[in-house]
Parts: structure tokens; C-alpha cells; sequence
């Protein structure tokens, strides 16, 4: 079934709004959800709504939060989230990060106190139209075992950079530092396939190609899987991203941050306030002047796109640009929901009286 | 062959002045170099003065260079390394961003016009003393190949961040972002061991476990190796890399990276200068007072080593850890050299007079 933008943006808000949103509030937080159904990363749109709303249900986030700026220097600030929305803190703390870069050329925020913010993707691009590099990165709820252990220490701690091009679509690298993300899985699980070794381990630390082995208490590789391919590296990687987003912001950390799903409670004794966010926004004239750095970056594109392919009709394909795709025709042809996801929005739609169609 | 510490920062130094540096900056280069050694990354440390020195005869490095400031804001800075080492040129331009980073929260320097900075590690370090997290990052010359294609177009593009803990060793995460970097492949040719799948694949861009695959034309893998692996995360983590390090400092990008070894001539019609390096500093304490981090920090490590291993005898390894210990040993037992290296270390001693023991 597809569904347009518009159909799926006003649903949203006016669900967020029978939460007990304010309009603003939930037409940004809907703004957000559909940037990911738009950009094909199904996983992290609409599919969530209910999970949004059981997490208010369950008091275990704000609808309309008293966000504010904690401590700031010239280029940093932290925010206190006040256990909103990622969804709608997130944006707000990317505009201070974005005029700190104007004033003293980068700016950065490390947020605490917060839920779950979508796609990366979304607050990093908010750079893009000021000639900025934005960065973006989130704890998240543990799934993934650092090397040599079976226990979920870590999140899929997203890694995301948007560089601003000229004549082309800018090169966005949005990336889960985990081998495989918890969608791929779902993929395979609804297919009823394999999936391949080194995506996850079961709950004793053994290979598997089951795809139900996470939800039988296995665990999630880290980016480059077992040892010999580097795995060490993506547990690298998800702990920087663990240490910027919450050790730094005053957040949850390790096998303390915060589940997204609502039946499953927080531990005791946590370290920090809800999960972390880390934001930064660098202008790019604060380095070299943009319309130079557009032009090489619009070469550097050109040059990539020409590598030579292993396969002919195989191409490499540029950071963000199947993302750039699935928009523009999404935009045009709508959104295709699966049953499932239908199903649930359905359900939410009976319970608050808004019509899905 | 062990050789201590001193003996070969002596002897390393010495080289360098024979090369026509000044003693400030023969110094500094030895000592980046010995880091390297130190903390057992063997590959990046003496074994490759021969390279500097050729670098210098074939005149594509200068000893002494004039670099300077072309442009900043009062959180950022580009540098031009005027052709020295970034050996030199990389510290220099951390205690910029250090600088920076104590006025206003962060500092942040792009340098283009450079040449090979050693180990990411000891730049990224430098701000652990001023209790600010450091990042390093840079290109180099290509041998990596995006996903889908079988050219080199990508250095193996090392990222580093280093934290500050408080009772434990610093957290220091330190990656090359290809499956494997050449050091191992190194030592699999002279165990004439065959290397795991995904490191590498041979020129027409088949899988091979031929450890000699890369000089037979053959090219590395990012980080993830394959596809279904996630070799595009690894792709886009050194595009990253290569956008930060050169797009925006104004140095050579891509496979316009001008090669290390001094046998191979750049490309002609080159889009920037030399190769380039991205580096950053942040204060603790411009988020959250640094003790606060610090304690949280070690609270981090602690439970990570305490994660439920796989295999009880193999513990998480933090990253970072490994280098910490063998720094302290080979402090009090020297740095062992294969007889390849004592060897070419012995030749530069012939060519310029200077006893290696």
C-alpha cells in the first residue's frame, strides 16, 4: 500500500497531538519520521509511531519538554533534554549548534536527558543549506556485543556526516556501527531467509545465520563482525560515538541506556539522564571558501562515480544518494507501508479517532 | 633484535639532521616515529625513515618548511604544510587547535600541502594532558577500493579519538578504515600464511586469501569488507576521511593522493596540495566539568572489561589498551626490529655516518 507524504505527515501530527503534543512540537517530530519513510529507511519512520506513543503511555518520555542549555562556551553547549523527544530536541539543539558555527566557525551540543531522534540523517542535513558540514550522532538501546562478549553493551550508534556539493546531491554517510541494523534482520525474518555470518551471534556467542537469533537473545555484531574482519574497529567506533553522546552530555551509557520499547524498564542505579545525542554544524568557509570546496566536492563525486566497477552495470554508488533516489520518487509515488505497519497505524488511528485514508 | 627507546631516538634523530633538518624538528619527527614503535604499531614507526629519506632525495618533501596559517575563524584553521612532514607540521597544528579549543570550547585545523603524519595517536593524544578529547585524522595514498569498484582510490584513511579517563589508562580508538592494514598483511607474506577473506582481492576485484594480492595490483577492502558485510560503511567512513583531511583543507583527494614511496611520481594535473590531515580538540569541561567525565569514564571502562566474555581467558580489550602495555614494556625491554628493518636502518647509518648501536 502506498500512502503520500502528505497523507502520513498529517496522521502523525495528529497523532503526536492526541498525545498531548503541542502543534509545533508534533509537526516537527512528524517532519522527522517522514524524512526517513521519504529516504527509504523504512525502519525509522511511521513503523515507530507506536513505540513513540507507548513511551508516553509509559511516562517514560514528555510530550511537551522544558528543554534548555545546561552550560555553552563560545563553539559547545549541553541541553538538557528534559526527557522529550530526540525527535524534537535534536532540531532545536542543531539551530544552536549551526549559530555557534556562524559566530565562531564550528558549533557543537551534546544533549542529555533525551529519547530516541529518528534518523541521524535529518538533524546533520539541517547544516547543508547553510554551507555547513553537519554531524550527528545517538546512543541507543543495547544490542550490540563489543569483541570476545556475548552481552549487549552498545546501541547501533549511528554515525552520521552531510557534506554540501554544487551541481550535485550532497554526499550524506549515515551509517549504523553495527555489521548489520536490527531492519536487515526483519527483512530476512519476514522472507524467512538466512541471513549472512557475521551480522549476529546467538545468546551463547556462537555464529548463526538464524535471523530470529536476536529476538532469542543473541546479539548484534559490531561493524567489520568477528575479529579477523575487524570487528575491534566498529566496537571502536560505537564507543566513540557511546562516549561523545553520553559520557560527555551527563546521558546513559554501555548497557545502561534507556530501551525503546516500552514493556522492557530501564535498569536501576543509571549512571546518567535517558540517551545521548552528540550535533555538531562546521562551516565550511571557516576552512576554505564553499564555492571552492563544492566545486572539489562535486569532483570528487565525478571521480568516485567513474571508478572502475568489478561489474560493468554495477557502479559505485555515492554516500546518501539512494537515499536522494527513494525521495524523489517517494515524493511522486508515495510511500509503500507494509501490512504490518498499516495494521499498526490502523490500530493507533481507531484509538485517537483520526482516519488513516 | 631489541634496541632501546633512546638509542633509537638518537640514531632517528641524527638521520633526520643529516637530511638537513634543524634540531627542533629532527627531534620532534624522531619522537612521532618512536610513538609508533613504542605502542607496537611497527609499521608506522622506523621502519619507515628509509621512506622519509626518499622522500626527501626525490625531492618531494621539504626538511624545514615555512608552514602557516592561511585562514581562520576563532574556533578553526587551515594550514598549509609547505611540503614538510606531518610529522612536524600535524603537532604544530594541534597545539593550534588546542589553543583554540581553550578560548572558545573546540578547536579544529585542516592542513593541506603535507606529507605522511606517522601514527594518528600521538596527535590525538597531545590534548589529553590539557584534559580535552583530541581527533586525528588523514588521508593517504591510494590502495583502498570503494564498494562495487576494483580501483584504488582510497588511503587506508586512519580515524582517531582519544578521551581522557581519570584512574585508568585514556580511552584511545585508533583505525585504519580498510578491513586490514598493510602491516598484516606484511606479516602473513613473511609467515607465508594465506589471509582471511575480506581483507583484500586481487586485480580483476576477485576474493583471495594471496596475502602478495596487493602488490600484484590487487586492492584492499574498507572496513567491512563485502557487501552484505557492510563494505559501504567502511567506504563511506573513509570518504569522511579523504572530504574532512583534503575537500576541505584545499589538499589532493581520492586517488590524486600523492604515493609514499618516492619511486612512484604523482598524477599530473593534481586538484589540491600534497595530502592532507584533519585535527580537533575539545575541552571536557566546555560540556561537563571534567572530572565529572573523568569518573564516568573509568565507570565506562570498568563495566566494559566486565562484559560477559565469550571465552572467559578473553576479556574485552578497551581500545586503546593494548598500546598502553606495550608502551610499558618496551620501555623496559626496548622495541624489537626485524632483521629487514635493522637492516635498512643500518644502510641510512653507512650512507650518513651514524652507528645504529
Amino acid at each position: 500500500m502506498n500512502y503520500s507524504e502528505a497523507q502520513l505527515l498529517h496522521f502523525t501530527q495528529q497523532v503526536f497531538m492526541q498525545c498531548g503534543m503541542h502543534q509545533d512540537n508534533a509537526q516537527l517530530a512528524a517532519r522527522v519520521l517522514l524524512a526517513a519513510d521519504l529516504r527509504g529507511i523504512d525502519s525509522h519512520g511511521v513503523a515507530r509511531l507506536s513505540g513513540y506513543v507507548r513511551l508516553f503511555e509509559a511516562n517514560r518520555a514528555k510530550t511537551n519538554p522544558h528543554w534548555k542549555v545546561i552550560h555553552e562556551t563560545p563553539s559547545t553547549a549541553t541541553v538538557d533534554a528534559d526527557e522529550g523527544l530526540g525527535l524534537i530536541v535534536a532540531p532545536k539543539a542543531m539551530e544552536i549548534a549551526i549559530e555557534k558555527a556562524k559566530h565562531c566557525g564550528t558549533g557543537w551540543v551534546a544533549i542529555q536527558n533525551s529519547n530516541h531522534f529518528g534518523i541521524a540523517a535529518f538533524h546533520a542535513m539541517m547544516a547543508l543549506e547553510h554551507d555547513m558540514i553537519g554531524i550527528a550522532m545517538t546512543n541507543a538501546s543495547p544490542l550490540v556485543a563489543p569483541t570476545h562478549s556475548k552481552e549487549r553493551m552498545l546501541g547501533t550508534n549511528p554515525i552520521c556526516y552531510a557534506f554540501p556539493a554544487g551541481k550535485h546531491q550532497p554526499v550524506v554517510v549515515d551509517l549504523a556501527t553495527s555489521a548489520a541494523a536490527n531492519g536487515k534482520l526483519e527483512l530476512a525474518q519476514r522472507a524467512n531467509k538466512l541471513v549472512p555470518k557475521g551480522w549476529i551471534l546467538n545468546k551463547d556467542g556462537q555464529d548463526t545465520t538464524n535471523p530470529f537469533a536476536l529476538k532469542e537473545g543473541g546479539i548484534l555484531l559490531p561493524l567489520g563482525s568477528g575479529e579477523t574482519q575487524a570487528g575491534h574497529k566498529g566496537f571502536g567506533l560505537s564507543a566513540i560515538v557511546d562516549i561523545l553522546t553520553a559520557v560527555l552530555s551527563g546521558a546513559n551509557y554501555g548497557p545502561w541506556v534507556p530501551p525503546f520499547v516500552s514493556f522492557l524498564s530501564p535498569l536501576p542505579h543509571l549512571p546518567g539522564k535517558g540517551i545521548g545525542h552528540f550535533l555538531g554544524a562546521m562551516r565550511v568557509d571557516a576552512f576554505r571558501p564553499a564555492t571552492e570546496f563544492k566545486t572539489h566536492l562535486d569532483n570528487w563525486i565525478d571521480r568516485f562515480k567513474a571508478a572502475e566497477p568489478i561489474e560493468k552495470q554495477l557502479p559505485v554508488i555515492i554516500p546518501g544518494e539512494p537515499e536522494f533516489t527513494h525521495e524523489k520518487e517517494r515524493k511522486v509515488n508515495g510511500i509503500p507501508l507494509n501490512n504490518q505497519v498499516v495494521d499498526d497505524l490502523k490500530q493507533l488511528g481507531q484509538k485517537f479517532g483520526i482516519a488513516l485514508d
